[in-house]
């Protein structure tokens, strides 16, 4: 063997250094790829939440927007959505051109986050609210509203991204948004008739509680993907954080589903299932942001507040707003988002570095939480503000008050859920 | 450090190549595992789009096809049907004895593609037919109908892999073999009683439409398994590859649900639930022989002409050919894989290398897809004609009419899916 | 080029080897990961079968116990749990402090472990327990009882793991421990009211079969996560160890569902659903422990017997011993449990080394594999009996007779399930 083998054994070497590289790149695309198929699963989880807490009248519009939620989303976020948040940003705004995109695992990791923001909004407004309005509504988010607000964060060059600004999987970004949007859509389109009799909350319960509890699980199962894939690669340190991610968001949903199940008892003098799943959900929620920034116990308490949070909140919008919202969702997702994203500022880690205010890491983080916070809510509830009342006025976003008690499975869709003779008395 | 270590550093180096290697079929194999494991839960996407589109008193006889779809099939394609199927082949038939395999990972996978063509069948003739006949007919299309027509193609020696044919995923391979299969055994075992009427065809809707949406995101979820995981390799450019199966794929799902939503809305009125449930479906179909030969345009344009296909294809089997196919099963996989086979030779790629006839990639490769779609379809009519007519002839392939008013589940299975006192009122 | 660069590019190939182990530590943690995330749909799974084959009335209450298990299990398992049984153990007891954990995908994948055999007793003592008494039974079951005897095998230094004993995923570990558990449950607190008439056994049929079967097949595809993740590891070996036990597992499934399905249709004229459903439960449970050391053949036949096994138990659970098991627990996870613990002695393999009784392989492994199975059972149904025992002379098991009679989802929550004007008489 010769001296001469010396020089093609260092570009051997090289080349090796450049396939593990390249493979540790490979395993990411791999976790962030069934990550996203995980998050995808979530559109049924929605569908059966929302349906399971509705009446039977109105299952199909409910299946129907959702449905369109992904298809129409996935359309147009990847036609201009990903353009205007992942391209070449001035920090307000991204635009590389139409069908822009940094590789397919990436664009369909980004595609199936940006169909659960539009998707949050569909069961606040259930029961009353016209299809075409939807279809509109879910347009705009997913085309506009959503993108351009996600690349403040997520698009590296972004304003909050580079105000240091912390929301690892959406807790603001995705929640809130969806959430503040979904409070304004209840707000413009009014209640459900009969949802207010002499100024009380009139409880419309949901129809079918396994269903809405098989929805609450999937989306459980779903929230690994939406926060564990959020780590956007895996190997070594990202690794360990990638698992570390889907631990602490375990927990949380484990805390919120408790902390919901007892409050309720105490409360109501029974455990509630309702509750208890808007809890698990709360709980998932109020982790979306920091599950990269919690210790094990920090994201057991986020939860665990998020749970409480989210009985008092429903009783606030329902009774002092009175703001029909159908199954919760700007509770769960508006204000669990908002409590997820500032929980960070409170008692958020960065590695071993403590970064909130109650756990020595000075204020700094959580006035940055808060002005990030403030932003997406804003932002939210101006953008969904301006379009629903544009469509107030002009197409209307009410069905008829006959098509609503007939229901919407009927009258906008011309079927119904479970058509059986004896359909009608049954469900209703 | 002595000059001695060179020997012994080369083999080094030599040995982390080959641990490079390994660790790229390493990934390759936990893709395809776990793929494989989404494909299997399609078994239950079926199963609820099969029983939430037919009525409640033949659900528990649904069940009891889907079941064993997988649990015989596995036995049995384990047993025989790989070594038919990728054993040492002729081109036209393989064989390498009995309980072949080429790994557990592979095995694994194609096994559970393999019961998918089965139970395609299982919701056309829905309604009517014995256990018996469906058992033995499952056998046979597990054991040998399946198998044989699978290696033509994904048997590298098969005579249409040899000619150039390409269906990346099985749109004719699994899809139409079982759609054209579905559409024989609809056609021999006749119409449902009352389906049509004075010779117009009547509709008999389905019983739980909520469990039927669930069951197509629980389809759409497992495809992108089904797709993704046919790549059956991970790392570099099959990491992208994967990654942009799983893309197309969902482009296509969304575009043939958005197409036949709105064709349904031209031509009902309304927008339909059950079609825009069938497009996604058609726009799934459409993609898979092609997801690995599309770019995002095509693939959209492609899954949207599914979702329109779809729509007439059904009409037409029911209303024109007056075959009673429950659930559209020969539409959505048969006439819709026929179109996904086919319109890579319309404008597919290989790469950079445009190969269709629409995108200045000549006309060869589209004549191979018209053979490869040619001979799968007469290939399914043939054989299942053959296997349906014999049972026919001889052990009958119906219940009597007094069963199928009862319903399949009390008949065949002795029980009911929702044993309530009132049940049979409620839900018939 | 220098020989000066020989000593940097000796530490560079060190580097390389290190780096390369280091990334099979990362594919392991990420199979190990994505695995946990599959067994947590489980509790979805156990909720569907539990639920859909009991009443309408109980299914609050049903689906209220699963989202409890998984959130306490999740918190008292990370506080406590994982400390018994992983930390430093003087072979039958564990402990290294409040919050121990070796790594967050460890943690992650043991919880969803813990919380699966908490659930198991659920289903068993449907229809008539406490809301309270099950609270304090499944953070008993997931905080000592189940971690303690955990410990014995999976903790290295336990003393059934220093016998030699094998129990890959956990046949005894999870599923006998909580079937035993769910034996004793039944018997302490009764059968429900109607259950037994002049002494004979009544049938109390499911409410909903189809979404029972939907749980079935979720637990099937969240078991290949239970199996395959229980090789801890992936890469060279692992990779083809880990895809093996997939494919055992399934064929497992598969011969229990067909071994139930024919034993009903002999035993009873027509093949029966629900046994079949069982079945493959019991394949499942059959193929546990042995997973990781069965050939194809010896887990389909082990699986196929599993599958007669449980039709008999639960005939004699019911009958003989008078014992209302409402789902089956008892057969399906204790029973089957130590049969597919036994059944390693019988034709297990080690490799390629014979280990069984019935293979050549000598008696040890069976004498281990049924001192192991004993003291399992043992330990299960002594604690659990203590812990049923003090509860019943306390607090009570029992809602009163009238609260049974009206359903514990309006006695023990306060709501329905499916509330519509008449669902009262519809589903009862």
């Amino acid at each position: 063997m010769s001296i001469l083998n010396l020089p093609i054994l260092i570009q051997d070497v090289a080349a090796t250094k450049a396939d593990i590289d390249a493979i540790v790149g490979d395993m990411g695309m791999l976790w962030m790829l069934i990550s996203g198929i995980l998050v995808f699963l979530m559109q049924a989880g929605f569908t059966l939440v929302e349906s399971g807490m509705t009446r039977a009248k109105n299952v199909v519009n409910i299946a129907m927007k959702n449905v369109l939620d992904i298809a129409v989303g996935s359309i147009v976020f990847w036609f201009m959505g990903y353009s205007l948040m992942y391209g070449s940003s001035n920090g307000w705004i991204g635009w590389s051109g139409f069908m822009y995109n940094q590789g397919p695992a990436d664009l369909f990791f980004q595609t199936v986050f940006c169909a659960t923001t539009a998707t949050i909004v569909s069961g606040a407004i259930a029961g009353r609210t016209k299809y075409t309005t939807y279809i509109l509504f879910s347009l705009v988010m997913t085309a506009v509203i959503y993108p351009i607000s996600g690349g403040w964060q997520w698009n590296g060059d972004g304003w909050l991204a580079q105000m240091g600004f912390i929301d690892f999987a959406g807790s603001s970004i995705v929640h809130a948004v969806g959430g503040w949007a979904a409070l304004v859509g209840a707000a413009l389109v009014g209640p459900r008739i009969g949802k207010y009799i002499n100024g009380n909350a009139v409880t419309i319960p949901g129809h079918n509680k396994l269903l809405a509890t098989l929805g609450v699980f999937i989306l459980w199962f779903g929230w690994f993907g939406f926060n564990g894939g959020s780590q956007l690669a895996w190997g070594g340190a990202d690794a360990v954080g990638g698992s570390m991610v889907v631990l602490v968001t375990n927990l949380a949903a484990s805390a919120g589903a408790v902390g919901a199940l007892f409050l309720s008892w105490f409360k109501y003098k029974k455990p509630n299932l309702d509750m208890t799943l808007n809890g698990a959900l709360a709980g998932l929620v109020s982790i979306t942001a920091g599950c990269g920034n919690m210790t094990e116990g920090g994201a057991l308490i986020a939860g665990f507040i998020g749970g409480i949070i989210v009985v008092f909140s429903m009783e606030f919008i329902e009774q002092k707003l009175k703001i029909d919202d159908a199954v919760g969702a700007a509770s769960v997702h508006g204000v669990c988002g908002a409590w997820g994203t500032l929980v960070i500022g409170l008692w958020g880690v960065d590695g071993d570095t403590a970064i909130g205010l109650f756990n020595g890491g000075g204020s700094a983080q959580f006035v940055t939480q808060l002005i990030g916070t403030l932003s997406y809510a804003a932002w939210a509830l101006v953008t969904s503000f301006i379009f629903f009342f544009i469509l107030k006025k002009t197409l209307g976003l009410r069905v008829t008050e006959k098509e609503e008690v007939e229901g919407l499975d009927l009258s906008e869709h011309g079927t119904l859920a479970y058509p059986g003779k004896r359909q009608r008395e049954i469900e209703d």
